[in-house]
């Protein structure tokens, strides 16, 4: 057997097993009981180690190194080959006792986040958190030194792999430029027309649920390869024939919910869509977590928030919870769905003032991997930065620098991925539709066939097959350009 | 670190391996979407083969035999190398192409037999049921050598270790003895009294499920450390903090719904009350397919059918279902509950006629593993069989020979646990009366805590540290005794 087909084999059998652990995962978020956390703790414990043991095994790089001298390889297997050595670097890049130190800093400063957010007690988890800054700084170096680019780059590879940090740096430069001004001018104009405003509930959560499956199903979800299930954390989770989506209702607020949805299904066709020759191959897995957000946004933001969807969800709304009065014009619904406001919490922000967000933590993380922010300095700088970015300043550390698990749980490096995600969204959109100019008028018949036979064949069925500068390159015929997110904001809100 | 504390926990972490697995099974079985079923067969043939690997490294003999000399182990510790040894045993004793071969033909024998069993169509898999018995007695020779027994001992070691074929030979000889007349007795009693007739439903499913979620509590059931749920084939699986049961409503009869509930519950709290300390220690697991039936047994025929758990029954259901009438009167409940008759179908048979159904089996699996029984003459002597024992025929072989996926399915020597587990259960509860005579009066309040004070100290806790033989002469006084369950039948159907 060639080196090419035994490391494919092997990366089948890895794929399966991380499968496996994503599937504990979603149990333990949807259905187990709580008593069941320990022994999950465990299991989920031994799968990873025992994955990252095997993808450790000493003969890897001998097979690797064979591999790479096979001219027989198609090019799917030079870029399956590529992918499975980029997971086998990042693998084997650390030693054992700092991959280990690593994961249980992680685990410990999140459990006690969790404890200390409601409370707001910074103070009582900043030894935790510089444990976990002191490991991702040393990992970052140790990666750099194995990917052979800076330590950033090196966490940036983790997630968004083929994005590099300068081009975040250029990127969130242009945002930062326009984004304030631009803001401060859409909520001027909001303030001369009169609020959108929610109709007024209770909207049924069975009935909300419903309406979710409804448009689930004319995304081009399949019930007989998926479910929809609540989580206290919505997410997209499975396998590409077996997709777990959750979300969580409020009764007061239907809008959130369904919006919750349609980005979950967002993410969630991506899988479903990726080449079927490639299942449990690296080459055959999502891109990355930016390209990933990418779908999610494109979904959510570009098609759903749209005026001619509105226009084609509004009156299945109204029907669906026998609303009535001039609340349930799709004027008002779109004026709800694109409402811009300068709020403390991202996960709730609106897609103008959502980068903003993610810019003052990449620049906050930045400084704190490279030794120019201490920890204690950290709920200060955020401050600092909410009123330069947004204008408004967070009461208590609690909705501002604890908001998020990310840096507790030790994921340095993975903000960028939704602002990059957000821009390759607009991208993709506008490409789909200069490719085909069909597409808005059928998302308002509510079909989504000519969107996603675009992102079929441009985005999903590509796989890992190409890096991500490529794929965008590819799709669109031009690299990321921060212009076209910035058209579609002035287009949406100010034209 | 010693060859012991090293086992133990490369055990520990195959057992995490093996929780992951049956969490799997269990989603399959209740939560998956029909589309994920290839994928799912997939994680979890990569997890049982790195299982089955992790146990076959080549250093584990050396390991067994440097712990074998290790004069400082507890009892406890001393019993977990025995049964870690007997996995390894069972795991290691064969060449690793038998194993893949039972696999697959077990599998596509399976798959098989689920299409032709409703078309009845017994020669359409005559050849893969041959292959599966052409393996599974290669099987049982070359285990019968590692193990130093006879071949049928050796298969009915990977269920009901402990129990050998002259103690199965001999117990089922004293009931085909005493069964078939007083099965006839019985029915001729019952036919001098007016039939129990089930009250009329519908019963709404959510109502069965609470009224069932009620007993469950009473029994002890911790809805914080497990779940109920609905599938095709009820099952308990789970962890023991995690205990996962299932059941199946039918709209018409909400008795056989319940008595299932029941059922699945004394196995949940059999694996609720292993030993903490010992847990994912194979110590610390249940003795054997055997003892978790007499654990289910024992709640659901013991216990839940009893006059006294009736008469306390009686009006809770009544109350549930919002019923009226003399039908809803605990003696015509009780009725229902015990009566007997003899049918074709081993799941539905009565607490009387079921170890026939299980003693027909057991002969003829013996019979075509020592070659004395052809494939195509399977049939014949099953009909015969089922004349003779329980003087009726079956139309079909759909319902005759079959009617059960254990053979298709590979598992040849599991039949005997279910007759066994019995036994036992009557026997556990006779002595369990014995020593506190308030459990049944204790039962008619719906208080199982007295019962499970018992089981909890003389089973349970016991998880494997003894023998199945030493467990019940420990427990009871007495090894395994048929007459303690022929009295319990008299007592019950003829006092």
């Amino acid at each position: 057997m060639s080196s090419y087909i035994e490391l494919e084999t092997r990366y089948r059998r890895l794929a399966a097993i991380g499968e496996a652990t994503g599937m504990l995962h979603w149990d333990a978020a949807v259905m187990m009981p709580t008593g069941g956390a320990d022994a999950r703790a465990e299991q989920i414990a031994a799968l990873v180690s025992l994955r990252h043991e095997l993808q450790c095994r000493t003969d890897m790089a001998d097979l690797f190194a064979a591999a790479a001298e096979d001219d027989d390889l198609s090019p799917w297997q030079a870029a399956n080959l590529r992918e499975m050595r980029r997971g086998w670097m990042h693998a084997t890049a650390l030693p054992a006792d700092l991959v280990e130190a690593r994961s249980k800093a992680g685990v410990a400063c999140e459990i006690a986040w969790r404890e200390a957010r409601p409370k707001s007690d910074f103070a009582g988890i900043t030894g935790l958190l510089a444990e976990v800054l002191r490991l991702e700084t040393e990992a970052a170096e140790i990666k750099a030194e194995a990917l052979d680019c800076t330590p950033y780059d090196a966490l940036l590879d983790q997630y968004s792999p083929g994005i590099d940090t300068a081009t975040v740096e250029r990127t969130f430069a242009q945002l930062t430029e326009f984004l304030p001004d631009f803001i401060q001018a859409v909520i001027e104009r909001q303030a001369t027309h009169p609020a959108p405003a929610l109709p007024k509930g209770p909207f049924p959560l069975a009935t909300q649920r419903e309406v979710g499956m409804r448009f689930m199903a004319a995304l081009g979800f399949d019930f007989e390869g998926g479910r929809l299930d609540v989580s206290t954390h919505p997410f997209s989770g499975g396998t590409p024939d077996d997709l777990r989506i959750t979300t969580r209702y409020d009764e007061d607020d239907f809008a959130t919910g369904l919006m919750g949805i349609l980005h979950e299904t967002g993410h969630a066709l991506y899988e479903r869509g990726l080449p079927k020759d490639w299942r449990l191959a690296p080459v055959g897995t999502a891109r990355g977590m930016d390209i990933h957000e990418s779908q999610s946004l494109l979904i959510e933001m570009q098609a759903c928030r749209s005026k001619p969807f509105i226009d084609y969800a509004a009156p299945i709304l109204k029907d669906a919870f026998g609303g009535s009065g001039p609340l349930w014009d799709a004027h008002n619904l779109y004026g709800i769905f694109t409402h811009v406001n300068c709020g403390l919490i991202r996960v709730d922000a609106d897609e103008a003032t959502y980068p903003l967000h993610v810019i003052l933590r990449t620049d906050l993380e930045r400084a704190m991997l490279a030794g120019d922010l201490a920890i204690n300095d950290l709920p200060g700088a955020w401050n600092d930065g909410m009123q330069r970015l947004l204008g408004i300043t967070p009461a208590d550390d609690k909705d501002g620098c604890m908001q998020d698990i990310h840096w507790f749980d030790g994921a340095f490096g993975y903000f960028p991925s939704y602002t990059m995600g957000a821009l390759a969204a607009a991208q993709f959109f506008k490409s789909a539709v200069k490719s085909d100019s069909q597409i808005p008028a059928a998302i308002g018949r509510g079909d989504f066939k000519p969107l996603y036979d675009w992102l079929g064949e441009n985005i999903h069925s590509q796989g890992s097959y190409l890096e991500t500068p490529d794929l965008i390159a590819g799709a669109t015929g031009a690299p990321l350009d921060p212009e076209i997110f910035i058209q579609h904001l002035q287009s949406r809100y100010l034209g």
